[in-house]
């Protein structure tokens, strides 16, 4: 790969966190991206860090994961140790900028273990984080980033090649416009951008909608909002009040759905890769009643939905409702990716799971057993699924009764 | 690589550490390791472990390490990050298992970095693991192993083969009889070997040897033993009573003498290279008076020793003596292995820096300031240095003044 190419890049990440001088970085990946992050955290350093520091969460090591999930003893797959998790305490404590880097290097290798054993894992490591996540996703006390990075597996995955470095060169070739790296200034274009999405979610929450319904082929779904909804996209803001980029790429404007007030069915307009599963579900849909999710399909990983769903009772709810324009680069480029970073951002969204106490105006800071009182959904996963596309319409009701399209023929109106 | 080979060495490495079912086990090394490690950890599942981490000291990920080395502010070099080394309190509380891969990729990238830069490093990470280091190594709180793994930067040192796969072969030969993987039972092998070590041991502290003097060209050195000394070898044990074994391979018995009572001049029969400065000693020589170094050099790296012995005040003063035998198979091969692992296993040697509290009767679990007290040192650094050899005699006086023939010709007499 052209070096350059990787150093614009890293640099665009570390814009991406605001990295001040004197902050410590932790860069989680897994170890087929340590190359790239040799170049990040020399960048960093250049930039005045203080210390980074490269780990994996769990099924970020591969081979470790393969290993556990497939030998070990039945009485140990729900442990989760300490010395894992323990140092989110001084992270979070001392500010630290995080940053995932999430591209697996074989895209196939999780949906290869077996399911009862890999959901028992996954479940009692994100049980284990959920304090930390809680602290760092929902809460943004800290800078936090998640973006993709090409690896072999997932370049011939997308592209239908064989693996190896051609593909991932070509890959490369189609991400460069979509990471705005072909721009003078990337990090720049990132920031322009950024502020274009915060001025749309600006008018969006002026609108004070009390609902959303999505119609299109297979899909009439309506979404209520709660009162004092708050749409976001592009840049947050710690606890600090320092802006940040939560992820990179990013197209989407979005806020949290009142949780028990979704009705109707959901077709999926794209496949969806459920992280934690590694397994695809194709042509999905889900059917919602008082908010619950009460039946659902697939033309194809239907299972994937079953284990999904039954991860812990926020599981069925929503978290997140987006909308993301017809003029996203990412929906421009053709592509499937395999990969919600950017799938996510080719196409309106709705997200089983946790919700944002962000999007909810008096939430934030809030004990997380107040949330559901306040309409707002809880739960240790966070799944999105396309629902938006150039055939799905999106109306919104004003609390005064109004109709006001918000989309049409997957272009904003608003 | 043979596969049924590395499984067999990941065995004699679970082995060593006695690992018990319901244990967890921290694997250190660089990410070059990470085959070795997934099959280490397939293994560890097997035999009922209940979950295998994967971590990296900080000089263990090259890349990353590099990165500081040579970009950081200066004010960042002696920061040492809390969440590197907190793991270490709930590892120890919770009585696991660690294993350290002791081989770098690039022998050379530590030589390559600015030595004061280095050093700087080096010293906050030591200052920042000492306490951790001091329930370990000196206390035996829990199993620890540090053992070898071929990598082909390595095997390209040792065989002065151009690196790559047919080198790392290679190599493997050469090591396969020294770490006994050419017996029917491997584990056990190293299991009786390791209880023929510690009978020689138990007999040279029977001897209560009041000094012991080594002999040969350049050097007379004389080290004073305190009353009391203990020797050891092969199997130790940790603090809930269960023998392991530290370092694979092992062939010395070894104590620790008395931090102001080393008199003479050794000279260093095999080059040493210095792992925290990744440069290589060769021809090196040290002066001692009152147990003090006063004066050394070198044919080559005379600065590795400059750095060394300014580490901190105890690196110039001995913690270790030990005694190895001709018939050890690392020598018998006739290599110089350029790690330490080997090295100090082909020839008798002692150490600057820390001084091991179970050397010494009534000194384990005493506080770190009692020790220089009782005449054992205290300091970051252990480095072994090479003194023995077959033109090396070795003669012990007891505490009535009686001479004892330890060594003629390299050979034992005791």
């Amino acid at each position: 790969m052209d070096p350059n190419l990787l150093r614009s890049y890293a640099n665009v990440l570390l814009s991406a966190v605001n990295l001040q001088r004197g902050q410590c970085v932790l860069v989680r990946g897994e170890p087929v991206h340590l190359p790239f992050i040799g170049i990040l955290a020399e960048e960093a350093y250049v930039r005045g860090a203080r210390y980074v520091r490269y780990d994996t969460a769990e099924s970020e090591n591969p081979r470790l994961y393969k290993a556990r999930v497939e030998r070990s003893l039945e009485e140990y797959l729900d442990y989760a140790p300490r010395a894992l998790y323990d140092p989110y305490g001084s992270i979070l404590d001392e500010d630290w900028a995080m940053i995932v880097l999430h591209a697996p290097e074989d895209p196939d290798f999780l949906a290869a273990l077996d399911p009862d054993r890999n959901a028992r894992c996954v479940r009692s490591a994100a049980r284990a984080m959920q304090p930390h996540r809680r602290r760092i996703v929902s809460g943004n006390e800290i800078a936090w980033l998640v973006a993709f990075l090409p690896t072999e597996g997932m370049a011939s995955r997308i592209l239908g090649l064989p693996p190896g470095p051609e593909a991932v060169e070509e890959l490369w070739r189609i991400l460069v416009p979509i990471l705005r790296l072909d721009r003078p200034d990337p990090a720049a274009a990132w920031g322009e951008h950024c502020r274009d999405l915060a001025a749309r979610a600006e008018r969006l929450t002026a609108l004070g909608l009390e609902s959303l319904r999505f119609r299109g082929p297979g899909t009439d779904l309506t979404v209520g909002l709660p009162e004092g909804a708050i749409w976001l996209g592009g840049p947050e803001r710690t606890a600090k009040g320092r802006l940040f980029f939560p992820n990179i790429p990013t197209e989407e404007v979005f806020t949290s759905p009142h949780l028990r007030r979704a009705e109707g069915r959901a077709a999926f307009t794209r496949p969806v890769l459920v992280p934690s599963v590694g397994k695809t579900v194709e042509g999905g849909w889900i059917e919602f009643r008082d908010g619950r999710a009460v039946g659902w399909g697939a033309g194809s990983g239907k299972e994937v939905l079953d284990t999904l769903l039954s991860m812990d009772e926020g599981a069925r709810s929503l978290g997140e409702v987006a909308l993301v324009d017809g003029s996203s680069p990412i929906f421009a480029s053709g592509k499937t990716f395999h990969n919600i970073l950017f799938d996510e951002n080719a196409a309106c969204h709705i997200a089983l799971g946790s919700a944002f106490p962000g999007c909810l105006r008096g939430a934030e800071g809030r004990p997380e057993e107040d949330l559901p009182g306040l309409g707002l959904n809880v739960s240790m996963v966070h799944t999105d699924f396309m629902i938006g596309g150039p055939e799905v319409d999106v109306t919104g009701t004003g609390r005064d009764g109004r109709e006001i399209r918000v989309m049409t023929g997957g272009r904003f109106e608003v």
